[in-house]
């Protein structure tokens, strides 16, 4: 099994699931209904899609950081990604729910849990392939410590995020859309880290 | 991150993109409706299908003239690339709503509004990659104004399209199919304007 | 526009289509249905899954004999390229309409409908293609006609199928799976030509 | 037809088929019900989303093993090969019924039918590809006959939960899941096996 194999399939399921985002955007089966109703009903779930697509397309540029520098891959490696990518490919539902109960606690929860999963085991994927034998060298121990706090900065703002949806669901909202433009915005925490790479 | 991989997750969105089209025709769960008015019901769905076929299509053949000339993506480009293809994964809705609610004005004036910042964030991509010091020297800068007119020009054409619909539907909807078969139809202005590249 | 790309587009295309055809196996939304009635209902759906899985495996195949002989592209091939998907793409509609009215001649004969203009768009695209300046000289001109000729044959079998629906819908689908066997099965007809290319 | 062509299109069906297993956990079109209701219900869809998820993992990382060691490819093996994605594309069909009728032998025994269906088209792939003359000598006879030994070998445990499924439903899940982390966990059986490949 070659790393280009799982890159292969890895990019495949990102866009299988960047595209199918769409589809939880359902039309109501009762063709009564006024379109203008039906184009208001959508708001909040075009909102999630909205937002849905920039977190995986966040977790795509950073899933290529991950497996650049590797070299070889071995059984392990091979899945913990597809574990990663269980999580990625479960997104499309919490993103579903929270279309159909916009600031819902527990729609908000759902989904932070979910993001939280995706970053422990890209993590644990990161941690395990520079651990391989045949990789050592080819990143300094130093950046590995590095990139997996970066990659596991974001599971405490989710956990934030989950506890003060069940007082203020904007405010948690916020701290959701706030993560990617962190990692999109060029900013000077960002430049640095990225320097030392 | 390089060019490559843009380019696969491109052409991946945009083969998912043009195959869940269809999807959107829906069959009635009430089995007790005619076939014959299963099929009569389903035209303009069919038709709605059909346009964004060609439309997404059309995107495709640009997108590979948009990318074509780069040498180099930097991250500005490559998340402009996921905002263009965040609007390209959200035709299925518009259509979706044009098929259920054919002409209806807020269906079509909503695809035009989709179809609009397809255009407009294409044109911002090509802008910024040609803009980038690795790539200045590619292309020309009276080819590089000139390719973003031209991926602007359908602007106007969708806007009157979207303001149309309101007082004559079935002109509207003449507009929209008339911008791809301009790209497709060898033509005296499309030649002229691809000699000079 | 490279060959590659083209075949890239047209090779995503056909494995969404034929892994999506299970969508339309769609569960009851009434939980109180029980399961032995779920699985008997669903025996037509599956069968016309099997037969569309076939049949676009079979033009997979078709599509890559067609191709492979081509040393260039041209806007109008690519154009050719994606109506052909566009028919492919349709496919899974008159599959689930099958699956939810077994045996019914309209059923029958809308998928009959669509693979003529799948076989005839795929004919149109290899004498176009082969009529290029640039492609001339590849393929010998016999040979041309003769995979046209067999490109068009099951056309004529559509046809008689379509027909034969309204008065004996059993020996329509016979028809319908006899053609990808005859194409999968190695006979002696089909050898005597392969053997000629 | 070259292997890369069919690998390139088994990656890609391997791909979405894991993607789209999460559209089987529908949403409720009833929105008077309850977040809390919903999630709780979503459980057994949320699980056998999993077990599926890990179940294709496990082929795709089979085919590739199966597919690695050969240099040349015909009809009939790509023939064989589309079978066999066939049956890896149904699975989402008993998937979702699982999901919807958890721990219901019908639903058990459905999907047990469907893996037994991979394996054995799986390993009727592995014995025609190296019975060709064209790729005699790539793999040593011994090692031909365990590989078909050891992806037949799922084949008894799935007709014992199968079985199972109608008297102790829990006893046959357990197996079901047994199987993917008996070739996912590091064992001495599996370590002795693949030394030998």
């Amino acid at each position: 099994m070659t790393k280009n194999r799982m890159e292969a399939l890895s990019d495949g399921i990102f866009a299988i699931a960047l595209t199918i985002l769409v589809l939880e955007i359902h039309l109501p089966h009762d063709a009564s209904v006024s379109i203008e109703r039906v184009i208001f009903d959508a708001v909040p779930k075009v909102l999630s899609f909205g937002l849905s697509f920039i977190v995986i397309g966040m977790y795509w540029v950073a899933h290529h950081q991950l497996t650049a520098p590797l070299k070889h891959v071995n059984r392990s490696a091979l899945w913990l990604n597809l574990v990663n990518l269980l999580f990625i490919c479960f997104i499309p539902y919490p993103t579903a729910l929270l279309g159909d109960y916009p600031g819902n606690p527990w729609a908000i929860g759902l989904y932070c849990v979910n993001l939280i999963l995706v970053n422990t085991s890209g993590t644990a994927f990161w941690l395990q392939t520079n651990a391989m034998t045949e990789n050592q060298g080819n990143v300094p121990p130093k950046v590995i410590t590095r990139v997996a706090l970066i990659h596991m900065a974001p599971v405490v703002i989710y956990l934030i995020a989950a506890v003060t949806a069940f007082f203020w669901p904007t405010g948690s909202f916020v701290l959701l859309v706030l993560v990617p433009l962190f990692f999109i915005i060029p900013n000077p925490v960002m430049n640095r880290i990225l320097q030392v790479k």
